[in-house]
């Protein structure tokens, strides 16, 4: 049926395109100012839709509706299929930054050049593939994953704890930056050890007459576990086993292990892999277990960046290690993963709330009165409540999440870069690098956390249509939440950055330490001088000039922080504070992605917003987010006495109503803002001309052909019939268990 | 890999059962007696206990963890197959009630009873049904779903609508109700509208020519959308349609209409059926699309109790409605099911804490000392405050679920009685009827987003293994989370019953307007003595005696309302407090649950519990859910002056802190005291023998065996070869694009 079949005009058809198309003519905001807002710079907007534009081109990266319907091998399959034909876009976006498309092959070049006579591959060399990989995951999360896993933690393991030539020649020579050569995985959890990376128990013992390692899996608990690419593509792992030499225990290292021959995929002796199987998202990735039994492995596969065993010539073995290096090494291995996931939040955010946003707009539902059209969903404030901040949490992740990026690779080179010898030098990045722990841990935590809160409040907003798997909610979620387990599991990362925030504050509050270099940035609430007018009262929290809206964060953080430090101080117990650890570290997260917004709409140079209009609403866009959360913790505001609960009742619940009717009118504008094309959307409830219900109902009909059997008749159609024609004859063929007549003869 | 493979029995080999078996031991908790009080009587624990076993043993009913592999045809098929094993137990319950399995079948006397000489099937005959069917809805919610929609929609459908004889005919001649002969469907919701029910908008027009009604969907956004087994099982439907007589429409009416022919399944002429397709969770009921184009059935098929079409002997039309009846009627047809999703609520509660409380006694992570065994993860107290408030949820269910199910069957059994005529009982039913409507849509949007939560929180504390599929959160929270938004979505429902409360609160505050005999249950908040006492303040809020726990929410209720209604009063717009009605609705149910659970354990014939050292702690588990929702409400606690902030700082928090470590003691007791079995739990971290790794492992084992093509080498493993082992020749291939000799060749 289409519209065309109405069989009475005057019946109400709803009509929810002409609803969005006429929102959509009367907003005057400058949609191409904001998307450059959010997407940082002209130059990363640019590339930024060439690349979605070839995405979502591509006959085989591109993903549709049918996507939902797919098994779980189907989507194993699917998936390899996509990450072949993006191979072939890595040698070409590398060519790109080299521009080196002609003369003699680069990549061959790079593979054989054993002498390093080229520069090296860097991470500037990947970085148009970083996005291209980011954006693919953005509409097919487990593809990124499974490519994620091998360039991103294969890779970064190698990268952060290799040496120079092992970096090479795993890297560039075998070919597996350019996914050539071999596959990686990565190879730490165990099914008894996740967290807890310290007490891995999978054991590397080195056998001095060979001068090879033996990998074992001890014990079922020390099984690698949950292991992405090990079930079926990956030919080689990173494996973090327990180094053992001479019966001494030097605790976890890392291992290149071979697992599978790259030509015939068969597993290599002692090598047991099984498929983890079923999971609640992302079954395209082919998450594995590895068990090893004597497995032998050179003593050169050992990342020995800052480990080393040492074989001289008389055969005497010694173990070498840098044990501070080796720590810092521990801070960036995961690094990379937490660093985009916040990257993740914010286009996964801005889908979401782009599909929701236009289906309120399009859906009408009750009437105000009687005989009057049905209202929009939007127009009712309750909805409004619901959805419009969401839409602030994508805007304001975006600043935020593209200034960690900044930050994540210039502290990452300069620690490449720094010679070990260098002391100073090195303690200086080790700062910068615990600084940068803390930012990326507490902005992972606290997005990933928001972004899944996000997307199962938006579903429920769409009703019943949102409950579709065609309208992208279902898999969005499953796919999402393991976002706030996985490198580094939520809680834990919020315990340990605000541990290290309580630690500063100490620091500050006690000994007036603060560094005005590395701490300006992202603890400027820290400043001793601040810290003691908020605690001896000189600060008083207000929402009257544009930073206040940030500030009352970074006062309410010192309260917190002050009230957490008195608590432990009574109780001597830093456990038993965790609840408000995980606050501290919610709080941190809130403060920086509001101040970097703020810093960013304010800058004349880096904010690309010249139309004033656009600016004010993007200004109401901060302080709805301001203000929200400030509702939603109203209960820490008043305990520890940042508002007088007249204020909440008084001035920010006030403000915050204020505020959803003015950004209610821009609300199409604000996501369109975004540019998801329909493609990358994947949901027809929130394609860009609003026709709802005719996108819904064509893809739905598209994905679900005739039945088998005939028409609405499922193959199993004899099982139903049967059942429902079964009669009274069912108490005969038991013998007529209920007949007198018969149990009388029976009884005689 | 077995536990009797450890190469090394020196190496820390988790040992979790030790532990779990551990602290079993140790509880002197009288799990009997919680469990008599959570199964609410005697009677009903043992009734559940020999259905819980009848189900777990029945081959064809029983649910195994390849669950969690099926795909979606695979799930419609066993679902079938599972609803064909239902409907032979469905025959023996009756029987059993009825105590006739002599003599004659019942079955066959009922259905051939035409003339009324037996009673006529009532809600008691169902009763053992009713509850084997929530039960194994707990374990396999699609089925559940699945047979409710035919017994439940369907079939209270015409109980609601329609004339006695019309009930006697469809659901017991032509055996319904046993599911036999015909197999049902519900056919409100439609592509464009849900909610708003008034507004449907397919047709019944009344032919008088043929004495006949013509159904026809208008249009596409008319189409009949999510019906539950549309797509493939039912053969008949109760379709909500609008009744048209000459030209003049009487608003939306039921009527039955066919679909299938029962024996060969065939769609009827007229009949457009599709199937909507993939869901985020419950595939395997076949939720379908119905368009409807001069469908013919006859007049005597409109459910007529208290709307008729009369046809007199001149051919002359009238149309007899009771519009006061048939708004009554409109409330009960949704009520069962909201009714059964809070007991719902209580089982999938108990059954996700279990599974948490077990892995998190069993695991370990971290040492609080080097060299230390690492700790419980229960023993951290950030996880005992995500794990223990979950238990206190589902405890706290249990009685108001079991209180609401009475009062809805002794009011459904009292509406059913009490006759048009007899204007004054009508007028008391029907108040009860509104009481009802304001528990059950408060309790239901409350408890289904509190579990929703709960399996999410609950999910999140397993870590990585949470998200395994085998674990059951994952297909669990999927399969939960439709429960917020169908039969009324939670926001909606809400805000009905906040307004229908505050309507209460104004009455009772301005005219001293309150019904001792129906208020004082549900509503004993709004005696108008106790509302005049809280608004001048002679009322403070304590936390001292056992029952200030649940008076507390009293007095929070009252303040609630009158900051609402003071609002209402200055900005004269309802709409504008949405957010406040939510909270309203929420902590209507919130003081329910506490009160129900007090005066339940506080009784002397209703506890169960004998046991003081018990007893004590259930008072533990009572203080532990007001403490908790307190510090999560204590925004509004605050600001609505219920509690100062020091209050929160120096009562409720170090209460609530305080109360977690006593209850972790317990944990393993109480969660046992569901007496859950393995098999229904269906999650291998949570089993009762805490064997967590190698259940876990062993059905990962079982269910993901060998790869066809060899251990750990996918079907697809020659793409993933070739795309390895593609060498420089594939510019080679191009025709040498980067060659420069033979760039230079071509450009000669």
């Amino acid at each position: 049926m289409t519209r065309s079949f109405t069989i009475d005009n005057d019946s109400k058809v709803l009509n929810p395109q002409k609803f969005i198309q006429k929102e959509r003519a009367q907003s005057k905001l400058r949609i191409d100012q904001i998307n450059t807002f959010l997407e940082n710079t002209p130059q990363r907007r640019d590339l930024t839709h060439s690349l979605i534009e070839e995405i979502c081109n591509d006959p085989v990266l591109k993903t549709d509706t049918d996507y939902y319907d797919q098994t779980k091998s189907q989507q194993r399959l699917e998936t390899a299929k996509k990450i072949a034909r993006l191979s072939l876009y890595m040698e070409h976006d590398i060519k790109t930054i080299r521009n080196q498309f002609k003369g003699t092959d680069l990549i061959k070049e790079l593979q054989n050049d054993t002498e390093h006579k080229l520069p090296s591959l860097c991470n500037e060399d990947l970085s148009i593939f970083d996005k291209r990989l980011s954006l693919v995951a953005n509409i097919d999360p487990q593809l990124g994953t499974r490519v994620g896993v091998h360039l991103g933690l294969f890779g970064n393991c190698i990268k952060g704890n290799g040496t120079d030539e092992q970096i090479h020649y795993w890297l560039q020579e075998r070919g597996a930056l350019f996914i050539k050569g071999i596959y990686g995985c990565f190879a730490m959890t165990e099914l008894g050890h996740g967290s807890n990376v310290a007490e891995l128990q999978t054991r590397a013992t080195y056998n001095p007459k060979s001068d090879t390692f033996s990998i074992d899996t001890p014990d079922l608990t020390a099984t690698k576990w949950w292991i992405g690419g090990a079930a079926h593509s990956a030919t080689h792992s990173t494996v973090y086993a327990r180094l053992i030499v001479e019966a001494k225990d030097y605790g976890v290292k890392t291992f290149v292990v071979p697992l599978r021959d790259p030509a015939t995929f068969q597993l290599l002796p002692g090598v047991s892999i099984g498929d983890i199987g079923a999971k609640m998202g992302r079954d395209g990735i082919d998450n594995g277990w590895i068990q090893f039994r004597n497995v032998v492995i050179p003593r050169e596969f050992m990342l020995s960046r800052f480990t080393k065993v040492l074989r001289a010539r008389d055969g005497c073995i010694s173990v070498k290690t840098e044990p501070q290096l080796d720590s810092i090494s521990g801070y960036s291995a995961l690094l990379n993963g937490r660093v985009n996931m916040v990257m993740d939040s914010f286009r996964f955010g801005a889908k979401f709330v782009t599909i929701a946003t236009r289906y309120a707009v399009g859906r009408q539902q009750f009437a105000a009165k009687k005989g009057q059209q049905e209202s929009q969903l939007m127009d009712y404030p309750l909805h409004q409540y619901r959805v419009l901040p969401q839409i602030s949490i994508a805007y304001m992740i975006s600043p935020a999440a593209f200034k960690l990026m900044d930050n994540y690779y210039t502290t990452l080179n300069e620690l490449y870069k720094v010679s070990s010898s260098d002391k100073s030098a090195l303690m200086r990045v080790s700062q910068k690098l615990k600084n940068l722990f803390i930012d990326s841990a507490s902005l992972k935590a606290t997005n990933t956390w928001l972004v899944a809160q996000l997307i199962d409040e938006l579903r429920q907003s769409c009703g019943g249509h949102g409950y579709s798997q065609y309208n992208a909610f279902g898999k969005g979620y499953n796919d999402w939440v393991v976002q706030c387990t996985w490198e580094g599991d939520n809680s834990i990362l919020s315990l340990t950055s605000a541990k290290s925030i309580l630690k500063k504050f100490v620091e500050a509050g006690t000994r007036g330490k603060f560094d005005r270099e590395l701490d300006t940035e992202s603890f400027s609430y820290l400043k001793p001088s601040f810290l003691r007018n908020v605690i001896m009262g000189g600060e008083e929290a207000e929402l009257n000039k544009i930073e206040d809206y940030y500030l009352v964060w970074a006062i309410a953080l010192v309260k917190l922080l002050n009230h957490t430090a008195r608590l432990i101080e009574k109780t001597k117990k830093i456990d038993g504070v965790s609840k408000l650890l995980i606050l501290i570290s919610k709080f941190h997260a809130l403060h920086s992605m509001l101040k970097a917004y703020h810093d960013k709409l304010n800058s004349d140079s880096e904010s690309y917003i010249t139309d004033e209009n656009t600016r004010s609403v993007m200004w109401d866009i901060y302080k709805l987010f301001s203000l929200y959360f400030i509702d939603k913790h109203s209960g820490e505001f008043q305990q520890f006495k940042i508002f007088e609960p007249d204020q909440i009742s008084q001035d920010v619940q006030p403000q915050l109503l204020q505020i959803l009717p003015k950004l209610r009118n821009h609300c199409i504008a604000l996501t369109d803002s975004f540019k998801f094309p329909d493609s990358m959307l994947n949901a027809p409830i929130g394609y860009y001309d609003g026709d709802i219900y005719n996108n819904y109902y064509n893809e739905v009909i598209k994905n679900n052909p005739v039945e088998s059997d005939g028409a609405g008749r499922p193959v199993y159609h004899e099982l139903l019939s049967s059942m429902l024609k079964r009669g009274f004859e069912f108490d005969e063929r038991l013998g007529g268990a209920a007949k007198s007549e018969i149990l009388a003869r029976l009884a005689k």
